[in-house]
């Protein structure tokens, strides 16, 4: 007997941000699967088994969820921001197609969740208000090269760019790398909104111009938006300036 | 003395993916600003006062939204998706930036929402689980010179590609001529996803080749997922097929 697999999606931190059918597939879980700092986030329910698991190990914690939801359980894989953005749900997938013939009779769901740059965009106005692309700055799993080219490509189309992962431990210099890409094309006037943690205590948001943007103001928690050639900053007299994307464009 | 004015995603239709801050929200407005149908789906509350206008009406109903909280309401527009994709967020900060002085004093707070995109995402797979972008195909607002030179960028940067506002009476054309244009640049068999009504009554999903998708399954109510070279689709002996973009690339 199968049972069900559904891959939730936790929004960027707050609890104000879970959608109800996120919150509802949580409580009829019978079991939990995620990334330590995921999962507590979720409140304890007695009789619900917890499998926590290191962040790099994606493709193992969705095999094992698979094999749970086999097993005839019910699984939340839980996921932060949206599950379908740079985060469980493609490994799900690629778990499914690449492993037993039976995973593709379980019944899997993804909730979508709001998706980071979605939440940083919101915190200072409508950045990604017109034509945009999501960008995983991490080359653990592409080649360098591919990023560099896609983020030339996404400046002539003048695109808002979403950078995610702009940098970790291993890899401080991509941003850096990025911004200098980024200026052969864009005026450094350009406004770049760094937003850190939000939602969460902690949160942080600067917006600053492309010419002056350094990787010094981010870190793993951070996303970082570049505003198109038309992205406007909005200054007031109290209050932080609003960033914004016309819909007008041309 | 200067109100509120609260910029609310309602997500794609269902309350089960309205965030616990939106309704929050929605329950201490005076008064509601928006589109007919998107109004219609927030709950009557005696005293809060309903301003429903048509949905070309943007910039005018941010004025008018403006004016309110200007007055001392406190306002909620509320907004399809996320307000701050092609929604209501981009027109208020337009409004606020060419308008009265005492605007930019208005308290103006974004509270995200599901879009369309990821919903329709979440329905199939993960089909934006790698890099992507997000076109709005409608030239109301800008030159489909422009739209198109994007479209092209963005199949030869790679991305998954998302279509909002795929067609309309006026524009009937558009969608197809940008299959046209992808089909010069992606194989024919990368997987389009047709997502019209999603979470809604009425929804309904197809999955077609690229080489064979045609407008004619697109209206106003539909987005469009392309996929990136990487995109693939699993069958299942039973239930539907998952479209999903691995996390590797190159």
């Amino acid at each position: 007997m199968s049972g069900r697999l559904v891959i939730a999606g936790l929004g960027p931190g707050a609890a104000r941000l879970v959608t109800p059918e996120v919150t509802a597939a949580l409580e009829q879980a019978t079991d939990l699967v995620g990334y330590g700092p995921y999962l507590a986030r979720v409140p304890e329910r007695p009789g619900q088994t917890r499998h926590a698991s290191d962040n790099r190990e994606e493709i193992d914690r969705a095999r094992h969820a698979l094999r749970l939801a086999e097993a005839g359980r019910s699984v939340v894989i839980v996921s932060s921001g949206d599950p379908g953005v740079f985060a469980m749900a493609a490994a799900v997938f690629e778990a499914i197609e690449t492993g037993e013939a039976a995973w593709r009779a379980v019944e899997v769901e993804v909730l979508p969740g709001i998706t980071a740059m979605l939440a940083a965009a919101a915190r200072v106005g409508a950045p990604l208000g017109h034509d945009f692309c999501a960008i995983n700055l991490s080359d653990n799993l592409k080649p360098w090269d591919l990023i560099q080219r896609r983020l030339v490509l996404a400046a002539e189309a003048d695109f808002a760019i979403a950078l995610y992962n702009p940098l970790s431990r291993a890899r401080p210099w991509q941003l850096e790398r990025a911004f200098g890409l980024l200026l052969g094309v864009r005026h450094p006037a350009t406004p770049v909104v760094f937003a850190r943690a939000v939602s969460e205590p902690g949160e942080q948001i600067e917006i600053v111009p492309l010419g002056g943007a350094s990787a010094e103001r981010a870190d793993m928690r951070t996303v970082v938006l570049i505003g198109s050639s038309q992205t406007r900053v909005v200054t007031r007299r109290r209050g932080p300036s609003y960033v914004y994307t016309p819909r007008r464009a041309g």
